[in-house]
């Protein structure tokens, strides 16, 4: 009887089914400390508790795309230790801040499965939930992933592909219970931009870029305790080089975004994304933002953005994502629809 | 008169001499963090507050390996500056756990000295002590190193070697006072294995591999204060390659054994360790454990295991550790033998 | 209307001008814990929350240099964003200590202008005031950088340059409130030289050295949240390989600088320093310093040494500092002069 994992496969799956994650894991601001270290990032609400105090808050939160990150670790070994590829995601919402000394656990339930046509693989849908110690919900999120099958022959479960929401209307989104952006410091922030300073349909290069190094990513994916071998091991991977967590791409994109989006201060929701092309130590990534919709919300002073913000390698347009036929351009690494709460 | 120190040599040693080290260090979350970032650790007891509270600790302690390398590190100005090897560890016992906050120092005693045949060098044995801001010992161990003379000629103290035990009984292991693992979530932890499945004698490939970086193991050992030279200056060593703190590779493989030893939550104690071959950036490091004993505690729900946890090289096979002559095979890099407690 | 900031050219600067500079940043325990992590440093008061408060303070102080980095690194964006060279540092003040909790900001007064003779740039001198939460001042420097025009055509305001002192006199230093060297654990501490075993014209060769990694300078810099690209991004620069930031190179010369001078717990004052050549990963750093004064303070057991500490890439001997020209030698990295305190 082996006592290691081997994960879950596609046939071990049913909709319906409950995967409750180990291993609970207590934020602290030695985290916060190592994402800033790790990522050039500048956004006041997650850098000064004074000024989050200011904006309402108890003080200065985790940045929620690192909460993400945990919540995400946690459901690799159930999820997608035998993943073939990371397909998407819909429907991540940013229920309530996480501070530093916050404990997060994770659940996870089935609510999607279709076999591939070769029968070799299936896309598994999961609906995650992320609790802190007093078991309310901090944020949720839908992933659908490519899961390889144990046995080609194994019988499976029958077809269910969910609905998803394509992106979520201003009015799901929950501002954090307090906050609000009434004599908001813009000086102290970094930009004088606010909510009416963004029109749908403008693009912004976000300019700065970071050349990434081995030692930085791997820092950042066991930090959220992501262990998925494809990160870790040369000798895991065909091409004998470690393969980048996606997630450490979207921190690299929202930290640069910081130039000219630097009064985004929180990530409310996130509508989808794509992981576009692998991305390896030595790349150069920049990235460029574009607002798709904006909307008021009921907090006072505060407004929300749609955002579109495209990662892509040095020598990638700005702002160019697909070729002719649809498809997107090799260097363009991720692809992130999501909201973010700003200044009126 | 110079202001630099040159460290210890043999002749300078005396049995029944006291070493009171530099530096006192306050432990802390920031710590943690760091130490999360370097190494795939999910031990649940030292990752959640929650988690361990449940078990009757205070908080979440730090993890035991991390309290070792604080103290380790404050002996290597005093005892190993002038090493040629670290030859060995004994009677390493875990007395008390290390919460954030805690202030560690250290101190040893020459408990042995034996001059080598050619006269260049000889043989330290130490007993060390960590001790807290309250002056408790939370630690102590044995290790043996072979440390250069300044002078071949010099004369040197009469040889003692000290008799050690080659593991502690189970009887000897302190249990963390007030820890018990009734009502232990095996959820939450990451798998289901008690005590009872685990017998004498089997053996558990880990199976989870990483590649290691120059920036990281020199981030950890500078994180212990450890400034011993060949880990951090290419110019120091003859083959122009730094060599990895030993104590690198304990902590990979006490990570990595989280696969198939998730519940083995706290290290009770190192009955012996040896760093089989020198380990450099760029080598792929994966791990096995087998059990050697097991024991019954006093404290509820608490058993102990004795295994043996080997690091090698990727290449090296399962299981394998030693040549027809009894030599450690090449890719062979850590050989430990320790007890953790485990629920029953 | 482009939403990213282009930083300040030479002729956007009025002597009299004052920069209010984003984001205000809480330095915490794990800020500590990545310094300790990315440099050997070991000075006991920065390192023990006892030890700090056997000598009067409230506890362990976040080190003052990396202080200096948090201020320093604000002022990025608005001074040095366009900069061609960072030219030197004079009447830094070092006021009251920072401690975890903190939370810091930063403000600059242009001093100094002066266009240099091809039209192409200027010098722009700042005095930079960083304060905490309670708005009291905690560090001051002046800081002088030849920064572009956008134009060369443009009209530039009238040349002002500031009369600054070669090096502040030991009655300017500032001794933290309640700071006491009485009782002081030089065991602990790490050496036994006192205040008067230093010598003026004293030479210290601090003898470790440590080979420089990307990941490692660009974490650094990340984590004071300055984001100059040079920095980061190896596509910005001609020669195809990331500068590291001269800060880097500070702090692995204060950390390198505790042999020999493990009793300069407190740096008191910078009067001057020269980044004299680029560093770049993979060079391998070491230090030396000289005794330039000594005094007395008011405050108990306190005394202060003025010093030089070079850092200097291996292969440049030590003490050699310029050539018979009196330009800096290719090896020099880092010529930094400053008081610090230390016991009696």
């Amino acid at each position: 009887m082996t006592k290691t994992r081997a994960g879950n496969f596609f046939e071990d799956y049913r909709v319906g089914q409950v995967l409750r994650h180990a291993v609970p894991r207590t934020v602290t601001e030695g985290d916060r400390a190592v994402y800033t270290a790790l990522y050039p990032t500048r956004f006041a609400l997650a850098s000064s508790d004074p000024f989050a105090q200011a904006c309402g808050l108890l003080r200065s939160p985790i940045e929620e795309i690192a909460a993400f990150h945990v919540v995400f670790g946690k459901t690799v070994p159930d999820v997608s230790l035998n993943a073939i590829a990371n397909l998407g995601y819909a429907e991540g919402r940013f229920l309530r801040p996480v501070y530093p000394g916050d404990t997060l656990t994770a659940e996870s339930e089935v609510i999607g499965l279709r076999e591939t046509s070769n029968r070799r693989s299936g896309v598994v849908w999961v609906r995650t939930v992320g609790r802190n110690q007093r078991g309310e919900a901090v944020l949720s999120y839908c992933r659908w992933v490519m899961v390889r099958k144990r046995d080609p022959e194994a019988a499976v479960a029958e077809t269910v592909v969910p609905t998803l929401a394509g992106a979520l209307a201003a009015a799901d989104l929950v501002v954090p219970a307090g906050l609000h952006f009434t004599g908001y410091d813009f000086g102290l922030a970094g930009e004088p931009w606010r909510w009416g300073d963004y029109a749908v349909g403008e693009k912004i290069d976000h300019v700065d870029r970071v050349t990434v190094e081995e030692a930085e990513h791997m820092l950042a994916t066991r930090l959220w305790q992501n262990t998925a071998k494809v990160h870790f091991d040369v000798t895991a991977r065909e091409e004998g080089r470690r393969l980048i967590y996606g997630g450490h791409v979207i921190s690299i994109a929202r930290a640069l975004s910081f130039n000219g989006l630097a009064n985004a201060q929180v990530v409310a929701a996130i509508n989808a994304g794509a992981h576009a092309n692998p991305c390896h130590a030595g790349d150069t990534i920049g990235a460029w933002s574009a607002v798709l919709d904006k909307s008021e919300t009921a907090a006072p002073g505060v407004g929300a953005l749609r955002l579109r913000t495209v990662a892509a390698k040095a020598g990638t347009s700005a702002f160019a994502l697909r070729d002719a036929a649809g498809k997107y351009l090799p260097g363009v690494l991720l692809d992130l629809d999501y909201w973010v709460l700003v200044p009126c």
